[in-house]
């Protein structure tokens, strides 16, 4: 049997021992390692996951790290999702509507051609069942998805020639992939992937007639605007919402607090990126509309963006009667739409089209 | 001289008396009061410090604690600016706008007539240099300020008769307080400000003839369509963003960490009260059009936009030349405006635009 005072001593020290153990256990120090699909100082898309480590790095004291590795790391810029569901990375930073050949129903929560503007779409999101139709789609890989930053509306693309008709649209070569892709085909467009990088020279030779890139926050530096005479206004990408993902398990593993600090960051970090956008379009406008004023700004005419819409809506007809969940969500979408474009209506575009005059 | 089994205790325990003193420091708590110049369970604007509160707390895992009394506690609905300066209180939700009568200048950061949208707005605040105006504002009182949630456009208002000309502004009794009055007065109206709780029985009785409040997110509740024929888009509040001010002695005092908490904490909350508000905004307008088809939905006509635009204007140019500060935040205002409207006319207005037909 232990003395008194040995036991004393030993509790003591026991108390000590523990005392010591808890600032360690506080200030545990969690990393996780992003893969994002950018190359490496891709400007505004690559800045919102670095302004979202840096605020979960600063309003956890430390305690949470995010390194993150751009393409040019990691070579797979179209396998983060992969990647992040096997644990390979805890989290990723790309956009949802990557992965539709693999999971239809992604497709739906980056943005839809004649879809909502960006404050309609957050607010879908948010308070319009969006964010629990993504849960449902992405649960199942044992992922969770976040909005991971806004481009604003994209813009029609840049064109060596002018779109008068739907006569123009037959056998036009452009860059434009995915869904809107399909949309342009169905009209007799060819629609091609370029990779990034072969763009410049591909519109310039005219191996192809025209290209959409994502606006002026980065079209401007890819100098579209010094060989192609017409920008058109948008239609395919009204509110391009990038995408934060992250492992379940590495997100069950963080201590309630660190969870917290995640998701805020990457609200504000997807809000910021929106805003940020909407700064480098208009500042970039600027620049390309005083430097190169004969490129000219038009819009498609009406007949062809009803063609447009009517093509749109026959593919999605199509992709409902495939896939319920794709149904479900487009009803979601349809429904939310129509009452906050309402609200659109008499608020901002009234306002705009009124103080134009 | 100590005995080196005694200093061996002693530094033992002096380490385990540190070891003990460090997860108290790490868990202290700091406790922040604000005031927000709405009542009790104000929908939508009482919403955003809340949101901001819980975050923040969350966050910090419980060492930052924000307790948050209404003008039914305070009494002081317009005297947050005072309390907070003085230090009563640390924090306080409010506008910027309401101080005018003691600080000029604090005019310009809630929203102008014929000024910025949301997303126009908040790339000034962010990108354009709007928060460094304001802090020059603000901090010559001891005060930090950030932007504190955003309505959306307001509406123009509800309105017994409906305004076909200029005539029709002559003499009209609307309650419209603030700037907007201003320029409304210019014209011939005469403006009043009549408590929130007695607006129904004025505008029932014809006390007035209009009255602006928001927009349908927080008129449905009000009751106006129940008695008024027409309602009025919008043209003095294009995008209303609330206030959260801190005092900067409580400021000072959090630790880094805490002071980025509290930071993302606003931040995030602004938006998402500016989403908040969409959707809101969004739903009451359908319940609105809904029970009450005869509600008339209408615009100002062309000419007396144009008045108003022109004794807006003026009004500005006065102001600006009694303050220089008042100068430059309005020369920075207008600059940007030019560059970013340019942006949102080819973007989000072509976008709304074209897809109407």
């Amino acid at each position: 049997m232990m003395s008194l005072s040995k036991l004393t001593r030993w509790a003591a020290a026991a108390a000590c021992a523990l005392a010591i153990a808890a600032p360690a256990q506080a200030e545990k120090v969690y990393r996780l390692k992003m893969a994002e699909t950018w190359p490496t100082n891709f400007p505004v898309f690559g800045d919102a996951p670095r302004n979202m480590a840096a605020m979960a790095e600063k309003m956890s004291n430390g305690r949470l790290k995010i390194t993150i590795d751009s393409k040019n790391k990691h070579k797979a810029p179209l396998g983060v999702f992969d990647m992040v569901r096997a644990g390979q990375y805890d989290m990723g930073h790309s956009a949802s509507y990557y992965w539709k050949g693999k999971v239809p129903a992604t497709l739906y929560f980056t943005t839809m051609p004649f879809g909502m503007t960006a404050p309609e779409q957050y607010a879908w999101f948010y308070h319009g069942g969006g964010m629990e139709l993504m849960e449902k789609v992405y649960s199942k890989y044992n992922l969770l998805s976040f909005p991971g930053g806004n481009t604003g509306n994209q813009m029609g693309g840049w064109f060596q020639k002018e779109i008068t008709s739907l006569e123009d649209l037959k056998g036009l070569k452009m860059r434009i992939p995915g869904f809107a892709g399909e949309v342009l085909a169905k009209l007799g467009a060819s629609p091609t992937n370029i990779p990034a990088g072969e763009l410049y020279t591909a519109l310039e030779r005219r191996t192809i007639d025209a290209l959409e890139w994502v606006g002026p926050s980065l079209d401007l530096r890819m100098g579209f605007h010094k060989i192609a005479p017409y920008y058109y206004t948008g239609w395919h990408e009204p509110a391009t919402e990038l995408q934060f993902m992250i492992n379940k398990r590495a997100w069950d593993r963080l201590p309630a607090d660190l969870q917290e600090i995640l998701r805020v960051a990457m609200r504000t970090a997807a809000y910021d990126m929106y805003i940020h956008s909407y700064h480098e379009s208009a500042k970039n406008l600027e620049i390309i509309e005083k430097d190169y004023p004969n490129v000219k700004i038009r819009s498609f005419p009406e007949d062809v963006m009803a063609a447009l819409r009517t093509a749109n809506d026959e593919l999605l007809t199509e992709k409902a009667k495939e896939d319920p969940l794709a149904k479900e969500i487009l009803e979601s979408q349809a429904n939310y739409l129509k009452t906050v474009r309402r609200w659109t209506d008499i608020s901002d575009k009234a306002y705009l089209n009124s103080i134009a005059q």
